[in-house]
Formats: structure tokens, C-alpha cells, sequence
């Protein structure tokens, strides 16, 4: 993670809170479990927005609402459910989006093209819309200041924690906060790797500032995981900045937004990694740092490659330093690398260099293994590209949870 | 399996030999289990030759021998050995490669550049010539035409059978064989995904004809099949062609290469779906067509994204009918694919369609996932491209198989 000593952390015991924003969660039926599936983000004031949506070509009805809504640059709430991925309902699927976004706005006495959406769970069921509307009135009421955990337990499925995190940091003598929440890629009900996140801000930034920093910022946190590899059709992160805190408007330019740049990637860093701990059967965290590619987009591609390899992931479950599969996955990423400029290192200890690898791990090597979070360097030259990714492992829990559950 | 009434097939119990090819199988000491590890295939005279290797871009040290050398055009034998794959070994690698080859061209009589070399095995490791070539001598005494059997079981490594098929067709009036030999992805002690399989035929086909035949049945074979979507640094197709059938040469425009194409396509088809079967803890084989789209590279991505996906395989794995994750794979896949067109189809039933998927599934669906091969059908639009790919489901046993051998 990121560390800065310009962006302080802010623990879960001191509250999750964001000046001007309200949240609330509630149980709507959606689900079958009496479990919260059904939450609302409200900004007091229509706040600057923007969005990181899927880039699979089939996208849920909330994802399509929502990419359309959020061009005009400006939101006020989000609504979340849990439960039903309002995906593959083609256009009714949309009006339902439309009709439940409708139903909070007019509680909320807001224009209603102001409600961005969004949907986890299972697909290709209508969604409950009724079912909604019926606890709206619930959902409204409940709004508070403190209420953004509620809100977290609403999107939640087969999390086994929820992901929030909170960053303070100063900009023009101003404290501003940076808080998000996510749910990771829990399947067992929804059935889909779904990734959604959502950003609040009380920073006063510009929309194309505020679109540039969201993107920067997944690009190196959300982009940058992998659990199983499977992209989802509901995949969402939406930042709101409401510019409550009285910052001058960040924009180009702006001296403060650097800080405010690494505020928002210290909350995303920790929420991606957070993902992929809670990744479903997974025992530990691989940190994969490919150093010395030509390009960035060369360090990318290499490291997704051995980050996505089943046969790598299944030795760290395993915790078999074996690097044979490491040195396949670079060769077959296809990027071209020197044999006898790779370095591959485990826990910072080199277990290939100079053509040549180690034979036996030795005990410090083995110790590396045991750990529940192991940092693997790929060095593949000494071009300027290098790119983390954060992977999960493959372990008879991900077979279990994937392959048991029936439709 | 593509049927042909042209091309007759040929059951192992008849035996597996092809005019004027030798081979045989020795144990040398490579693997630590007394089992065979030395394979040598020799065809009494010089044979056209043609190759495909594995793309990724860390070779090992035989592949860039067979590379270079079957650019000549002209081979006379292969050899092959399993527990060491003299791959991340440099440029000793490459001279203990030689050095082997050589040990078998001084005793088989032959210019030490008509012999081609394939290793499948531990990675990282010298590849250990001095007991190969002791073992020379035994190996190449023993070859005889009924020893291919013998040499399949000197490629295998964790293969639960061997693979082995035989065609026999008619062109010009004379019968002309193609019989094939693979060894498919078990890793436990090679620890590599390594795909070997070598094509023999005494039909008399040009180096260019010969080539392209190859390229086409891979392509449709060996490429287009997955089990845990890793590449090795070994992977090696080869086929010999010795002439001895005297059928006029086989060159562009022939009447007999379309029928000899098709014998060298149903023989790989069966080693391909042999190596799938047997994938590492595989339970079944999905059978994914995808048709309709604008090409058969688009079609070819769709059907990959879906084949690969670990969410897709353990959903086959636990015998649910889950559209659902094949919805998302398919959207993930990038290639644009409008809802409205989409269909799904399970052993010919369809699941979704017009924008609809089943919500619940029915008995006939139900014994469909019971089967140990279930055919997918993908329809994305009314578009020429379509393409098969044969995956392999994901297990418990695959996750043990590879999470628990330690280096």
C-alpha cells in the first residue's frame, strides 16, 4: 500500500463519516436470507461525479443507466441492491433501473436523472422492483451521517468483511476526507465476480479532474487484482465529490491535487487488496511487481499473465516456491524477455538470475511461502515499464464455493 | 470428431505402426521412478518435416534446436525424453541438446542435423546427458515398427493413458497411413503444462503442403484446446512424411491433400480431445461451439474467454446449469455481442434466448450435466465466423494435483 505521510488513515472505530453525505441499508426481500440488500448514498448538495464502469460488451441495466447518467457530471445519490444483478433483462431490465431510481428520488424531493444505480447478484431474474419501493420509505427515513457501515452491509453478498476505508489529508488549509466502500468478488449466490465501489469526497473538484483522478486510481487498484479472472457485466466505481470541505476547486493544475490524488489511491489500494484477501477460498495475497519492461503496458500484460496462471496460483496455495511456473507464465505472456535478464524474486530472495535458478529452497525461502501475503518481483530488463498486480490464490475453497452451488 | 467416410480408422488392438518408421522407449534414469523417460522415433530414410511450436517467448533448448534445424525441411528422427525439460538451462541447455542429439545420429548412422529433439519434465535442471547417452545404445538397438507403443509411454509423464490414434486413407490407389502420438498437460512431477505430440505418415506430401496441413489441423486441434489455459516453454507438434505409400507428391492443388488433410485433422482432433479428457482432475470435456460471428477470430475469442473461465469450469465441475457465468464470459470476451442475438444452448437445449435466459432448470437439462461431454453452443449473431474449443472442467483434484507437489 502506498504509504504517505501528507494522507493520514482514519481507523473503522472513529466512524465513517463524510461531511454533507448520508447513507442507510436495509433489508428489502430482495434476498432470500433476511440479510441487508438494499442501500442509498445521499449527498445534501448535487455533487461532481464520476464513473469506472465494465468494459464487458454485455452490461447490467443499473450499469447502462448509470454510464448514461453520469456524462451530465453530476449526482446526488446512488442506489444499491444486493441479491439481483439486473443483468440479461434487456430493456425491461432497464425500466426497472429506471422506475427504482425514480422511487428514491421522489422521496428525496431530487430530479430524479440525479440517482446513479447499481446491482450485484444473481442474473437473469427480474428485479424486484416493488419489493424495493415497498422499503424505500424505510430506506429514506433511516439516512444518517453514520449510517455509510449500513450502507456497506447492503451490498455485501458473500463478503466475509466489509471494505470500507477513510483518508484525511489538507488542501488549502482545509481537512478534506476521502472515504469509499466496496464489496468484493464473492459468488455464491450472485454467481458473478462482481466488483462494486463507491467514493465520496467532500473535496471540491473539477469534473474532468475528479473523472481523471478516478480513473488514474483504478488503473493501479481495481484494474490491478485478480481474483479468478472473470470480469463481471455489473462491475462499478463511482467517486462523488461535493465540495463541502471549501477547497478551492481543485483542477489541472492545482497544487493540491497531487495530495488529493493520493488520498483517493491510498483508499482504492487498500480496498483492492482487501478484495482479493476476502477472494473467494483464498488463503493468501501474491503482490506481483513486474520491474524493467519496455513499458508500463509491457509490465501489465506480463504481470496479469503469471498473476491469472492457475498453475502459479495453485503453488502459493501450496506454497511450493516454484518458479518454473513463474519463468512459463513470462514467457507465455508474450511480451518478448531475455532469458538472462530475467530475475525472479520471492520475498526479495532471488531465486532466478543469470539464466540460472535455484534448485532447492533452502529454509528463509520456505518461511516466505508460509506467509500469508508474499511479495514476487519479476525483473525483465532495465526498461522504465513496471505495473503491482494483487492475486489471489487457487485453493479447494474457490473449487467448492464455484462448484456447489446450483441453480 | 470431424467423421469422414474417406478416412478409416483404426483401433489400437491392430497395432500401431506406419511404413517405414521405427521406434522404441527405454528407461535412462531421467526420472527418479524407474519409468520410461527416452523415446526415439526414426524413419528409415529421410522425411519431409515440418513443426509448431510453442509461441511463447522463453523457449527451451530443444525447441530452438527443432526450430532451426526443421527448417530444413528434411528429418530422419525425433528425440524425446520426459523428466527433465531442458527449458530456463541457457546456452548449456541448448549444447547438452545438441550433444544428445548427436549420440543418436553417430549410432542411427544419420547427419546429426536430421535429428529433432522435444523434452517435456522439471524445469531449471540440466538436462542429465550422460545417462542419456549410456541409455543410447539400448534405445536405439530396441527400435523396431511395432515400438511406438513403447515410445508414447517414454513421453508420458502424469498422462492416466497413452494417446495414441491411426488413420488410414486411399490416395492415388495406395493406402497411406498418419498415426499420431501426444502427451497432454499433466504436471505433477514435470511441473508443466507441456503439450509433445509427433505425426508420422509414409504419404508423400511437399514441404510446403506439409507445412500448412499441419498449421491448419493444430489450429483446429492442439490450439484449440484448453485445460488450465497455461503455455509451456516445450510445447512441440512435429509430423514426418517418408514417401514410402508412392503416392504422387502431395503438393498445392493436389486432388489427394484435401483427403490427406482430413486424415492428419481427425488424428489430431482424437490426440487433442484425448489430452482434455485427461487433463489434470478433469471430470468432463465442454465441447464449446461458438457460430455467428463476424470472423472466426472473433469467434475463436468469444470461445476461449468462455472455455478459460475458471467460473464456467467449476459451474461444469458441480453439474450446474449456470448461462449465467457463460453470459458474463462472453461479454468479457471483448468482442461485441448484442444481447438481443445471443443464444445459449447445453446439449442442444436452449437456456437463453431473445434476451431471456430459464430461471429454473428442468430434468432433460438436469441429465445434460450428468454427462462426462457436454456440448456448448454459443450463438452470437447470423455472422460466417465459428469455432470449437474443447476445455476441460476445474476440480478439487486439479487444485491438489498442482497445489501439492513441492519443489
Amino acid at each position: 500500500m502506498p504509504m504517505n505521510i501528507n494522507v493520514e488513515r482514519v481507523d473503522g472505530k472513529e466512524g465513517f463519516t463524510v461531511p454533507g453525505f448520508t447513507a442507510n441499508g436495509v433489508y428489502a426481500g430482495i434476498k432470500e436470507d433476511p440479510k441487508s440488500d438494499l442501500a442509498l448514498i445521499f449527498s445534501e448538495t448535487p455533487a461532481t461525479a464520476a464513473g469506472v464502469f465494465t468494459t464487458g460488451t454485455l452490461k447490467a441495466a443499473p450499469v447502462l443507466l448509470s454510464m448514461e447518467r453520469v456524462k451530465g457530471g453530476k449526482a446526488q445519490a446512488i442506489l444499491v441492491n444486493s441479491g439481483n444483478a439486473n443483468a440479461a433483462t434487456g430493456e425491461q431490465g432497464y425500466r426497472d433501473a429506471v422506475d427504482a431510481a425514480a422511487a428514491a428520488a421522489s422521496l428525496l424531493g431530487i430530479d430524479e436523472r440525479l440517482v446513479l444505480t447499481a446491482s450485484t447478484g444473481i442474473i437473469g431474474r427480474r428485479l424486484p422492483v416493488g419489493k424495493i419501493k415497498k422499503a424505500m420509505k424505510r430506506l429514506v427515513e433511516g439516512l444518517r451521517t453514520s449510517g455509510l457501515s449500513a450502507a456497506e452491509e447492503g451490498i455485501m453478498t458473500t463478503d466475509r468483511f466489509p471494505k470500507m476505508a477513510l483518508r484525511k489529508t489538507v488542501i488549502d488549509g482545509r481537512t478534506v476526507t476521502v472515504c469509499g466502500l466496496a464489496k468484493g468478488a464473492g459468488m455464491i449466490e450472485p454467481k458473478m465476480a462482481t466488483m462494486l465501489s463507491f467514493l465520496l469526497t467532500d473535496a471540491a473538484v473539477d469534473r474532468r479532474s475528479l473523472a481523471g483522478c478516478l480513473r488514474r486510481a483504478t488503473e493501479k487498484s481495481f484494474n490491478a487484482i485478480t481474483v479468478d479472472g472473470c470480469m463481471s457485466t455489473n462491475d462499478t466505481v463511482i467517486i462523488l465529490a461535493n465540495g463541502r470541505a471549501g477547497n478551492r476547486t481543485l483542477r489541472a493544475g492545482s497544487d493540491g491535487l497531487l495530495r488529493f490524488d493520493e488520498a483517493v489511491l491510498s483508499v482504492v489500494t487498500e480496498l483492492a487488496t482487501a478484495i482479493v484477501r476476502d477472494g473467494e477460498g483464498a488463503t493468501k495475497i501474491i503482490e506481483l511487481t513486474v520491474e524493467g519492461a519496455g513499458s508500463a503496458g509491457d509490465a501489465k500484460k506480463i504481470a496479469f499473465a503469471v498473476g491469472r496462471s492457475n498453475l502459479v496460483k495453485t503453488a502459493f496455495f501450496g506454497k511450493d516456491p516454484n518458479w518454473g511456473r513463474v519463468y512459463a507464465a513470462v514467457g507465455a505472456s508474450g511480451v518478448p524477455v531475455k532469458e538472462e535478464e530475467l530475475e525472479i524474486y520471492f520475498g526479495g530472495i532471488p531465486i532466478f538470475k543469470r539464466g540460472r535458478g535455484i534448485e532447492k529452497a533452502d529454509r528463509p525461502l520456505l518461511e516466505v511461502m508460509e506467509r500469508d501475503s508474499v511479495a514476487v518481483l519479476v525483473r525483465v530488463g532495465s526498461g522504465p515499464g513496471s505495473f503491482t498486480v494483487f492475486a489471489a490464490d487457487l485453493t479447494h475453497d474457490y473449487v467448492t464455493i464455484n462448484a456447489h452451488y446450483h441453480t
